[in-house]
């Protein structure tokens, strides 16, 4: 039956592995929420499945149920009233140990499959997905459907690029045969067993539930582990719904279904600790604050811990061709999610004597004028601003907003916008303060949401030096760099690949220096302290199974 | 310049990655000391350059010497009197820095070329090498010359090979180019650059100085890593000889000598946890016990460690065809370099109630009989029995053999032989003994050197039982079964699998358990607490470096 699984979705494998090979554009999963494309009721139909999910406990049959818990409440102003399983440890444990040893003897075959079918699965219910990831995460719904979606579903597919071609590369068998001179040769038959390192543990995020989760999720799976999905107890959902399609596939599949299991927790009680130390778990894939990356690395010695935790993302404006187009596309990355991506840019540098545009000079307050004025005028429009910022998912985001205020210059005040169908929902467009290169004590924290600080510094040049070193130190996954003089762009290039941060040049266009497009753009390199890993490169995937071999002499 | 080494050995890499693909019989380096191989003069002249290098410093040219020092012994009896330079620690780290710019921009190429150039440079001083690794690790010269010279030749190339085809999976530059209907297209270059991690530690051991010590110097110089060999003080000279070809070669290359450096460090006086713990040390290559590995793991946490460190290996005998051809086979393994090698069988499970052999039966006392015959027979001229034996590296593995006679009945006494050429060389025959399966707590510590224990099992299955769960929780590198029966070998396979151990079956001719050959065999597992990693695959190299991208908008 898998095999069936693994031939049907072939051709979309062989596209992901051409894909990862040359990484320029590709896509399986459409992201336009379409009705030519996803058919004609999908998004009716999704809204009714999500609302349907409401006010109930989540159907999710799977063993070692404690209780059923859960209180996830909209960002847009209503409570979920959804309750989903929460486990009893050890019988959790077991459950996943025991679907061990099947899922290792599919192989790599089946098992890509397997995770393609839930794959094609998950898109064909990407509305509904959508609907979950909103409501969750606070992303207004076009980028619901498309982060937590089709982008989300294109990360995963991914990780089973890269799972899969490290399996590959490992012959299944070999004849050895060493030549003896006169004599026979001597020959050896050898088997190399995949095995998986046992039971991962992925620990989800509010943000980007399925975005960041399915990476791990997906290298895990198709290497031969099991996975326990710990959802962020403000994000529940969007996990539980993927947790019960993967299990739907494995069970059609003939595979045990434990191969995926969902540990719920709360606030009050969580759980991502004492799960995280047991033996069984050899593998963490987590999403989150810095302070709790940092005690699984130090804590959860039995595993292999992927962690993407805080940055500080950067721009440097040195000069510009057009200013107007800068700003135009800084006001988007700045508005976008309300500032609650790990890519979103916290500080632009400008030099403090102004810089070179077009053929003109612009001095540093008419550069953070331009900047403050863009934004400000992206997000005029209330109707069309939500559909931008969508909601603020933590009420704590909103108080950081509040004491931020103080912390520099005010450029650009936040304001509260009334959400036209949600009169609830926690809108909030972004605050932009002025400060001076030596207040790095302020602006090299991580102020998570929409808060940006421009900074006057020395020069262009102690500009990059400043904020480099700033992303060795305290970590960055983006960094942008507006310049005009290729030499400076030389300059910028060898201080970021120093500091391990993927950078942009020049975007004024189309492109968004937080967005990360799948099969293409690396999203973090494990090179500073935001991330000890990528999304997806062949080190995520390596270490998640091991090779045993068997010998023999031959017959 | 480098170039021209990537072209002169393009074909070896050709060749070696061609043998990780495939894993059947490949060597670069031929293992034969002959002259019709390495040039007539090239015994003699080895011989010469290892007795030149006696009694005087090691003219080694690198920055930050803080003294010269050296107390190296052979086991065959007499001191080398040679100096090596021991580092000021701050000066050390601060030279590997500075060469990491110019390792990197050099590219993947060129640093596949200067490390298959060393590796051509080290296989014409195969001799000389050879003389060193028997004179510091106690190993017999033929043993010291494939060992210590083209076998550890050949793993080290395995590694280049390995991160070769890792670096080369990254493309270097795409082109991203995303449909808009209608509109044009968005259009992106994108650049990915291979970044090494900075400064890798090498600790060498003192058994296998160079085949345990290369697969990780050469996994990270290609990617892009400084690399300080920080050698065993009981075995220097053969990576002092390593790292004088390493600089030479780089300095031919025009690039960075400091790219390797030697750290010599004496037992009084160790600075392996010092240089462990310095932030610049990103990767730690380790062989060793099994404390200090762990203490790495946990102490030295800004680097990543690949540690090889003591297990159990384990034998068991269920039934065979041959019984002669399988203590032949053995007495090989039990007295090869008196037991010192990692990969040694320890334990010999036998059930109490004895074996089917061919087509009659053997009592557990005849069985043990007969490897306690075969072995001392094996070793019964001292002429013959020193090149198998090779010398006892350390004084405490002699006293650990006396101490060891109490543990159980002894089958086999070990002997002190006179070397013919060495008067004062520590040569030991194997001991051995017999203990019941009850007495795990003797059995189940690593004892190293030439000392087995034969135990009477309650039955077979209860033998690879009891012998895997040993190695799940102490480690084990090797396994060996030997049953005319497959549903009892495909037993022993699935345990052997979910202990992450690799098994040998019923090898009773030319191969042996304790040799795995590079391309073909894997060495360890990383999937028990013998080794965290394999040489080589995947897993071993991919960490070693990272990606960071820049982009743009395409022109």
């Amino acid at each position: 039956m898998s095999q069936d699984f693994f031939a049907k979705h072939e051709a979309t494998l062989k596209g992901a592995l051409d894909a990862i090979a040359t990484r320029g554009f590709w896509s399986a999963y459409p992201e336009a929420p379409s009705g030519r494309l996803y058919g004609e009721t999908a998004a009716v139909d999704g809204e009714a499945a999500f609302k349907a999910r409401l006010d109930k406990p989540f159907g999710l049959n799977q063993p070692a149920t404690k209780a059923m818990i859960g209180a996830e409440m909209s960002p847009f102003g209503f409570a979920l009233g959804i309750t989903y399983p929460s486990p009893d440890i050890d019988g959790l444990m077991q459950a996943a140990q025991a679907a061990l040893p099947a899922w290792r003897k599919a192989g790599p075959q089946a098992r890509a499959g397997v995770c393609l079918e839930i794959l094609h699965r998950l898109n064909r219910r990407s509305f509904e997905i959508a609907h979950a990831v909103q409501h969750t995460t606070g992303q207004a719904f076009v980028m619901a459907f498309q982060a937590g979606g089709p982008h989300a579903q294109d990360r995963g597919l991914e990780a089973v690029a890269y799972g899969y071609r490290a399996m590959a590369e490992v012959p299944a068998h070999s004849h050895w045969q060493k030549p003896q001179g006169k004599a026979d040769p001597l020959r050896m038959d050898k088997d190399y067993h995949i095995v998986g390192q046992g039971v991962a543990l992925m620990v989800g995020c509010s943000t980007f539930p399925t975005w960041n989760g399915y990476p791990g999720l997906f290298a895990s799976l198709v290497t031969g582990n099991a996975v326990v999905l710990k959802p962020h107890p403000g994000a529940i959902l969007p996990l539980a719904i993927t947790a019960e399609i993967a299990r739907d596939v494995l069970a059609e599949a003939g595979l045990p279904e434990d191969v995926v299991l969902l540990a719920t927790d709360s606030a009050e009680a969580p759980l991502t600790k004492e799960l995280a130390l047991r033996p069984e778990v050899k593998i963490i894939d987590f999403t989150g604050s810095s302070a709790f990356g940092s005690w699984l690395e130090a804590n959860a010695r039995q595993a292999r811990t992927y962690a993407e935790k805080a940055g500080i993302n950067f721009i440097v404006i040195e000069s510009v061709a057009d200013i107007k187009a800068v700003t135009r596309n800084l006001a988007f990355s700045l508005s976008l999610y309300s500032g609650q991506m790990c890519t979103t840019p916290q500080n632009i540098f400008v030099p403090k004597a102004g810089i070179k545009a077009g053929d003109g000079h612009l001095s540093f307050d008419e550069v953070a004028a331009a900047i403050a004025g863009a934004v400000g005028k992206f997000n005029a429009d209330p109707e069309r601003a939500v559909e931008v910022l969508g909601a603020v998912q933590a009420q704590a985001t909103c108080d950081r907003l509040e004491q931020a205020r103080s912390l520099g210059k005010v450029l650009l005040e936040s304001r509260s916008i009334t959400h036209p169908a949600f009169a609830n929902a926690r809108v909030r467009t972004p605050l932009i303060l002025a400060v001076e290169a030596k207040d790095a004590a302020v602006f090299t924290k991580e102020l998570f949401g929409p808060i940006s600080f421009v900074i006057a510094a020395e020069s262009g040049r102690s500009a990059i030096e400043q904020a480099t070193r700033s992303a060795k130190e305290h970590g960055a996954l983006t960094a942008g760099v507006y310049s005009t003089d290729p030499a400076f762009l030389a300059a910028a290039e060898d201080l970021c690949i120093d500091a391990g941060v993927a950078l942009s040049e020049n975007l004024d266009g189309g492109v968004f220096v937080n967005q990360s497009a799948a099969f293409s753009d690396y999203h973090g390199t494990g090179a500073n302290p935001a991330a000890n890993a990528a999304l997806c490169d062949s080190a995520f995937v390596a270490e998640r199974f091991r090779v045993v071999q068997v010998r023999r002499h031959s017959a």
